[in-house]
């Protein structure tokens, strides 16, 4: 018995790094890693829209970060389900373009190996004071700070999903508290406390470091507000790898220049590419990031293999996994 | 029965980091530590030599980093120990000075749990291309720069005593492989794999990574010489923690500029403070570090502990530990 292929369509921009293209030789790869499943597909791949109109009418499912959202129904009758190349999906509020009966997926799970790479290499910085003597390098001034060992002091991580639990690991595998911050104030191992978010005021206090992973939903805007980091107990060091509306960066900036936040490793940015009149730049105490802490370069690839295994329930009728909740915005 | 009281002289020097400054009330927390041992001793506290002549009369121990070499034993006719405070005994070659009698201990040891966070951090720093990011920064660049997680690659640790030990540690508990250089071939966990110094060549191509903490000696000069860096793996990190001399840092400066090399955090320099006007301030994919990768704040209480731990012996008539073997020079 033939089925009919189902036709998936993968989208990708040239503006992003070539690290994120749905390239044909990248699916060509994990075709042949998912042979029997891969059977069962047609694929198109697009670039910055150039057939996506034609592509829309027959294809089943989409690869894409930024699907279209103008009138998708009726220029993709067929459309089940959609995956994300990202994990966070802030740029897809607010959910009323997307119809009720499309699925939406993310790439949550892939980040963790390298961010739990990220936030260990984060912590010993901060705790070594790297951003200080880094500003110090930029003015080659050779001023000696020392710091104890990092084991026994505290983190607390806001947001306690994929990257907060490779927050987490990375703090544990260093010999330090964990305290977990969350929307329902519950969270698993490797938390050693977990708090909601609703009495993040009593905890901020309490971190040597504080890690936001948080993604940004209509709760997170702005949670990391100017009163909020004053709770930071003085000389704390900051590491956003999250969203930054989630963080005052303003604020933020203040106190790294007052020295009342020892140093700041900073991944996410309002605009990326940070454009180069930004005066975070040269703030003192700052380490920037370009956006590079989760991802792996076989991103793409691991990408396909979780969506492949994807379509492997999809196929036999099971519940996806990574599925976005529209309510909770992740 | 009352004994004669030893007379211990403490020496310090201003131009030192306080850090390392050897005071009475480091002393006297240490002394109620140690309370039943202090009870034999007797103590005088120098800086700068100005009661030196007067303290070596009647001194039978010291305690000081440069200690006094000219006439020693006639000038110190009582003198039977001089402990060091740091470990690297390289400023006091030849030993041509130091009469036989006398013990000469270092303070090796002291620098394990700081050099390991040390360590964990250079790796994770190295691994994700920090040093070209944070050029980048300097030059208002935003440039992603994405790299695989750190687990399985390899670390050459050359060295393999107190500090390449640590570095080993921080090498395995980040998941990689670690192979030891030493003196005589042998070293023992966590090495996966050792070689003996000769056989250095064939070892270097094989680490991602290279972490130098060899003490200064007269085999070690030099031996990271232009044509061993030469066989680093092409995009090798490297890091010393060790001593200058031991490296040629005008060849790695070269190969850091040329990216052959993908990146470098060096701890220690053949001028510290290092001038202002060092090329090294400002070459590329290097990061500089203040001679602060081995030492914990609480570094004098810490050798306070150990030398007392050291004087329960010397009192028994047990051999003492940390002894500097005068041939090899550590």
């Amino acid at each position: 018995m033939m089925r009919e292929k189902l036709h998936v369509h993968l989208e990708s921009s040239r503006n992003r790094a070539p690290l994120f293209h749905l390239t044909e030789e990248k699916w060509a790869a994990a075709a042949k890693r998912h042979r029997t499943l891969a059977k069962n597909l047609r694929v198109t791949i697009g670039w910055d829209g150039d057939i996506i109109d034609e592509a829309l009418r027959t294809a089943d499912v989409m690869i894409n970060s930024d699907p279209p959202r103008e009138n998708l129904r009726e220029r993709a009758p067929r459309m089940k389900w959609i995956q994300t190349t990202g994990a966070g999906v802030d740029q897809l509020f607010p959910f009323d373009w997307l119809p009720d009966e499309i699925i939406l997926t993310n790439n949550s799970g892939a980040h963790g190996p390298k961010a739990e790479d990220s936030c260990a290499m984060a912590l010993l910085m901060l705790n070594s004071r790297l951003p200080e003597i880094l500003t110090n390098q930029r003015e080659r001034r050779w001023q000696p700070i020392f710091s104890t060992p990092i084991k026994g002091k505290t983190a607390v991580v806001i947001g306690f999903g994929d990257l907060g639990q490779a927050a987490g690991r990375a703090a544990k595998k260093l010999g330090l508290e964990v305290i977990a911050v969350t929307r329902s104030g519950k969270a698993g191992r490797p938390a050693d406390v977990s708090r909601p978010v609703s009495g993040i005021d009593r905890v901020l206090p309490k971190g040597h470091f504080v890690i936001v992973t948080a993604p940004l939903t209509a709760e997170t805007r702005g949670l990391i507000s100017r009163e909020r980091l004053a709770l930071l107990r003085p000389g704390a060091g900051f590491v956003n790898i999250g969203r930054s509306p989630v963080v005052d960066y303003a604020a933020l900036t203040e106190k790294l220049t007052s020295g009342q936040i020892s140093g700041a490793v900073l991944d996410v940015f309002d605009q990326e590419p940070l454009p180069a009149h930004s005066p975070l730049w040269t703030t003192p105490n700052l380490v920037i990031m370009p956006h590079i802490s989760c991802d792996d370069p076989r991103y793409i690839d691991q990408l396909f293999d979780t969506w492949f295994a994807n379509f492997g329930r999809f196929m036999n009728g099971k519940p996806l996994r990574s599925i976005v909740d529209r309510r909770l915005g992740y």
